[in-house]
């Protein structure tokens, strides 16, 4: 299909992600959280942010699939045969290619994260960090 | 601090949210399985992606914070009284103003969603729907 000759709003890269995988085919299906470990690593100009974050077990990563196609509402994922539409299905390949995963958290060292439970390439460009749920109210 | 001159990439809406909330101070601070009934109003541009949807419990729904500031590394959370770092938050003022929810889909009706767990004000922008897990590979 035809995608909108403009986007709406414009995302910065914020980091990158260190990854075992480097082509797409070597990717596993889904991040597991006894996965290899990979690194997060966030650019200089936003380490101010990670303060905090030392101490939770898990974390969400926002990640942008830069490789993926934007165009394709219906797709066959591999290994299924049958069509499905793009937002039944969490492959990389939709029209805002954003993934989600949740990660264990093993260590921060300055800027990088070491986490386990990542999917995706070598490289991949970082969008966002935040804890899996939001802090409790303070009493 | 100073946000980066240039975005990195590009993003489409790809429908909205409608919700109870018409102001930021009404939003509750994070959304509930059993809150009120939300909609997802997907454009018909994109509808086909809505295939195969039908039938799952809970969704993840990617949304844009279009009215939060970006250029926040360090804030101080409204009831916290101390500072902390922007990605050991899920204040919706973060660099790439991406919100996440896992809701609970209660039916689809042509292109538009209902749902419970949003948090979002009324006319927020939409980016992504998956499943909140992958499927199961067939056999």
């Amino acid at each position: 299909m035809a995608l909108p000759a403009r986007t709406d709003a414009g995302i910065y890269f914020i980091g990158v992600i260190r990854t075992p995988w480097r082509r797409r085919r070597d990717c596993p299906k889904r991040g597991s959280l006894d996965g290899p470990l990979c690194s997060v690593v966030v650019d200089e100009h936003w380490r101010a942010g990670l303060s905090g974050l030392a101490g939770r077990r898990r974390i969400q990563v926002l990640y942008w699939m830069h490789l993926a196609r934007r165009d394709l509402v219906l797709q066959v994922p591999s290994g299924a045969g049958t069509t499905s539409g793009t937002f039944a299905l969490r492959s990389p390949v939709r029209p805002n290619p954003i993934a989600s995963a949740i990660v264990a958290l093993v260590e921060i060292d300055g800027a990088t994260l070491r986490v386990r439970g990542l999917d995706c390439l070598d490289g991949t460009p970082l969008l966002d960090l935040k804890p899996e749920f939001a802090p409790e109210p303070s009493a």
